[in-house]
């Protein structure tokens, strides 16, 4: 997905969240500001806003020493999911759709997301992801692909969301697919990286692995090498979040979207309006 | 009032509003936005907000050539509400208190703010300001002001809005008072020239001056002297809206701020909640 002109107060709004919680010194906070709006005058429209979102919080740990400011907020969604977990099990055991519930489970997680928010409601998202319609819904492609595949890539996205995904991972795992579980390369905004996915037990289900992009989303071209050969062989992946759906909507591979759209601009670009769920292919 | 750190992404989101508003253009909306991010890491927080709107705008201006992109929305507010003008006139003469129906009517018409908002509903905002308390009401004070005074100045602030300001300017007369009502400079965003004052035949019922200011408020520094003398002799001073608020919170004068709450920034440091409505001396 490109940068729109509506991306650019929004990435302003961003470092300026993100100024405040590394440091309370509003010199700082300004002088985070003054870099972000210079980089703006530079910056490439048909670029991706993960892009610009990779600069920003760059420049915030510059700038303010801290390396990883969401570092209590990461712990605290993560403890706070993994004591849901029993209960999203029981959700998806009564379902009669267990793929399709776990589905929705992972979708719910995508509300904690302090890229996009910064307020939001764990419960009430989880009680509307199980019951609203899809905007989007490409199940049908999903559950064929999935068919035949015995291989999954998983690009997992945030912290506490991680626990959410962990419930489908445990679904595909029951279906007999042996999945591969992505995170980013380092702390960025609530990312997860190998700790959380470590935290939330996801390598005792998963192969996990970090893609190499230290952006909020998957810059291919800043990947790996061990990444992108896994990422241009598996048969299905599965790409959580909007960071995702911006850096990937290019990439010609057969990936499932899995999101709650949290912004005009992706709703726009997607084709749904905000705070739809979505499960998108995209070779359809 | 001082500019904090969150009117940046604010005035991204305004620059890109009135760019939109001007041109079609996307390579000359990117220009005005590079133009508002070189302007922002020099802007000093000592400065009021109006002070970098009114670079917004000239930079707008320059960049597309539209010096007055909202001139067909001021004539269409201005047209909608003197038809309502007969109705408003009704509320007031139906009420037990005339001056505070006319204020609150004044403060009705304060929704219609291209500066803030980009969407709004007369009616609602009439409703709400007629039943709703105030958050600060200096009344008392205000009322006592006017007992002794002969002569009013009244500030005013959007297209639009001026046939409500008118009601109360009207219930000015009604009560002795000569009042000078005064517009800006020259086009900005949606704030009245004196055309406007023109149009909703101020000029009839009150002396009408324009400021001096070209900001969508009242810069002191930028004003000419004819006003300055004025404003530094009359007894009471109507100010309507956030743009003359933020301006004008700084003067020893006695100023009675009118307006309907409907930014953050501006909710904080008057004291107030979004959405409120306001009467508030500066002197008290």
């Amino acid at each position: 997905m490109k940068t729109y002109l509506d991306c650019f107060p929004c990435f302003m709004r961003q470092a300026l969240f993100a100024a405040r919680i590394s440091t309370n010194d509003v010199r700082l906070q300004r002088e985070v500001l003054n870099r972000v709006a210079e980089e703006l005058t530079r910056f490439p429209l048909d670029a991706t806003p993960v892009e610009m979102g990779e600069k920003i919080h760059a420049i915030v740990k510059e700038i303010t020493g801290n390396k990883d400011p969401y570092k209590e907020e990461k712990r605290k969604y993560n403890e706070i999911a993994m004591k849901m977990l029993p209960r999203l099990r029981e959700i998806v055991s009564a379902s009669s759709d267990r793929l399709l519930s776990a589905i929705r489970i992972a979708i719910a997680g995508n509300i904690i997301d302090f890229g996009s928010l910064s307020d939001f409601n764990i419960e009430d998202s989880l009680e509307h992801a199980l019951s609203v319609d899809f905007a989007i819904f490409d199940y049908g492609e999903f559950r064929s692909l999935l068919n035949t595949a015995h291989e999954v890539m998983y690009i997992g996205d945030n912290a506490g969301e991680i626990c959410f995904d962990r419930v489908l991972v445990e679904e595909l795992n029951r279906m007999g697919k042996k999945v591969y579980f992505i995170t980013r390369e380092e702390p960025v905004i609530n990312d997860i990286t190998l700790e959380d996915a470590r935290f939330c037990k996801l390598h005792e289900i998963a192969e996990i692995m970090s893609s190499g992009s230290t952006a909020p989303g998957t810059i291919i071209k800043h990947t790996k090498k061990e990444f992108r050969d896994l990422f241009n062989r598996v048969p299905v992946i599965i790409a959580k979040g909007q960071g995702n759906y911006e850096t990937l909507s290019g990439e010609k591979r057969p990936i499932f979207f899995l999101l709650k759209v949290k912004c005009p601009v992706v709703a726009r670009d997607i084709g749904a309006n905000n705070m739809d769920i979505v499960l998108k292919y995209n070779l359809k």
